[in-house]
């Protein structure tokens, strides 16, 4: 597949660029059977995350997710699930170099000529188990890979390092403003990375972890570290896991956006509602003008997921099928759940209990239906 | 106050042993305003959770914990509303190791003398954003101290650590393998740290962090390194505070303590509930007997604080109003609220609903007293 123009603002122009997700690790500094980017974070493998990050970016042409042999149907169906596009899935090795190794070749050599996909100038390689990247720092990585051959993330350390004697004694401890966590994602030119990979020993690819360090250790290329954002943390414990949850939670519920009727009434109430919630969290009213493609994607890009649609009822329902059918012909990637809540006026005072009843039995049907489309739908009639 | 005999299993002997608890941190790496020993886990102030994982270890005669002036009397408060015991609290300065060096002087100094506490023969220092620390680990750093004069908890690292160049590049990476992260507790001989902060720079108060690192350096004592757990990381950033609260949560739900009448119709029915429990969680099942203080004592530290009442309602609360009592007089420390739910049998079929309503409002006032004391208690009435 070819990739797109690149004219998105901070993305590092028109040249290939392709991502290798390494996901064959074990997980066993989890604990547990499930391997850490296989288990659900809000009801969906880590992993898709992962993928959904680098999917979204419109300049990344191809997603190379490596997974241990036992895993490939898993990730087959995570993908054709979650709808991931521009994936290709590869077999890992039994180290996480050699995944990444093998990540690489379906660039480059014939072996793999079934799926031998367009060599990138540049390769972006990001972990499985690191789900919240932003495009900002990914652009700024793949940007200082093109001028220095490769470049990555870095972070401040959290504990001062210490190395130990042979009797398990303290022997030095290093000064921590000197030293950095190397976190991902990283950047190579891929001639570089490819380079590395082919020089290196069987012992590099079955103790080492850092690519960086192959980069600089057989193409005399030193890496540019960009500082990286807070959210860069790779999941590693359990503990990691609630918090990856917690902070999707988290962000999930900072805003909300109110659509109303252009019905005087209706929008009346919208009105109210938004005014009563604002004091609690960011609020966006809009008309139903929202139905203009770019509308929506300014909410879902602003990391809004959470509508209300205040209506008469008379064709809630419809109307949201129809901005539905709108957010999955077009390109916005839903990156969370979208969290719709159809608030039901029911103004006109003759109608019977049991319209309202039939009127969220329709909304339930919907919202059966439209979560697999990633949208979570809740009907409120007030009568 | 002098330390008890120092008999339980794994507790280092008969020398007084105290700890000091650095809190004076801003918390800068969190975001938002409140540091984040003070921000509320479960309701409860981080350094609440700290002072408490030192106050049940019965060896440690003396809890020192240095905050910032402006904290004082919010630390004062938490002391009073939590119960803690054989706390002193102490100024800070305004670096990490100027706090504990000040938390050290109080055994040490006559300027300090309106609370000179007695010298302890090792010190422990934990960080008051450690929640999670078990009698064992700091055992074994105890007494890994008093051979070594110091000791460390160290854990794997998570990151590669690397140098950066003058430009922002990669000098080198570490071998990941050859070192450690070295985290809390640590212990000292009080007169080998102490002699370390006395002969240090003021380049080392104001930009160092690591304890052991000015045991070595001013008293040629080098740390013994002892392998900590997985809990014993630092809550650092927002993403940490998630963590720890679904730790908490997560703990408290693996287990549950089934009381029962010994009344035949009674105990049937708690043993029929303990059989559909059993195969979701841990399940414990005793009597009445429960009363005995050292089988509350074994149910507590074993981590249990969920606790069902199967009784037929004659004197439920009475009983369970002793059980609470038993609980403050005795010496147990409650790491975390007990949930408590009375489920009440009407086992005779002649009375009226609203005499069990009545229970249930009784339930409810009581319910309210005791959660001062860190009791949830729920109610379920069956007819």
């Amino acid at each position: 597949m070819e990739p797109s123009s690149g004219s998105r603002v901070g993305g590092p122009g028109v040249a290939p660029v392709a991502a290798v997700l390494p996901a064959g690790g074990s997980g066993e500094r989890l604990g547990g059977a499930t391997p850490k980017q296989f288990c659900a974070v809000q009801g969906r493998p880590l992993v898709s995350y992962a993928v959904r990050a680098m999917e979204r970016i419109s300049w990344i042409s191809n997603i190379i997710v490596v997974v241990s042999p036992e895993n490939i149907e898993t990730m087959k169906s995570i993908i054709e699930k979650y709808g991931h596009e521009r994936v290709t899935i590869v077999e890992g090795g039994i180290t996480r170099h050699r995944s990444i190794f093998n990540g690489l070749k379906v660039f480059a050599e014939n072996e793999f000529s079934n799926h031998l996909l367009q060599k990138p100038e540049v390769v972006i390689i990001h972990d499985a188990v690191r789900p919240f990247v932003e495009e900002e720092i990914i652009s700024k990585v793949v940007t200082a890979a093109k001028e220095h051959g490769a470049a990555g993330a870095i972070r401040p350390l959290v504990s001062t390092v210490i190395a130990t004697d042979a009797d398990g004694c303290l022997d030095h401890s290093l000064e921590r403003a000197r030293y950095r966590a190397s976190e991902m994602p990283q950047a190579f030119l891929f001639d570089v990375i490819y380079e590395a990979y082919q020089q290196c020993t069987d012992y590099d690819l079955d103790y080492g972890t850092e690519c960086l360090h192959l980069a600089l250790k057989y193409c005399k290329t030193n890496a540019k570290l960009v500082e990286g954002t807070v959210d860069l943390w790779k999941v590693t414990y359990r503990r990691d896991l609630y918090a990856a949850e917690s902070i999707i939670k988290d962000s999930l519920s900072q805003q909300v956006c109110v659509i109303t009727d252009v019905k005087e009434a209706v929008a009346q109430v919208g009105f109210l509602l938004c005014e009563s919630l604002k004091s609690q969290i960011a609020v966006e009213t809009i008309t139903l003008s929202l139905r203009k493609n770019d509308h929506l994607q300014h909410i879902f890009t602003g990391q809004c997921y959470n509508l209300v649609y205040v209506n008469d009822k008379k064709c809630a329902i419809q109307e949201m099928q129809q901005l539905v059918d709108m957010v999955e012909k077009s390109d916005i990637p839903l990156l969370y759940p979208v969290v719709l809540i159809l608030v039901c006026l029911d103004i006109s005072e003759n109608i019977s209990f049991s319209i309202g009843v039939e009127e969220l039995t329709r909304i339930k049907k919907f919202s059966r239906e439209v979560k697999k489309k990633n949208f979570l739908v809740y009907g409120l009639l007030i009568q």
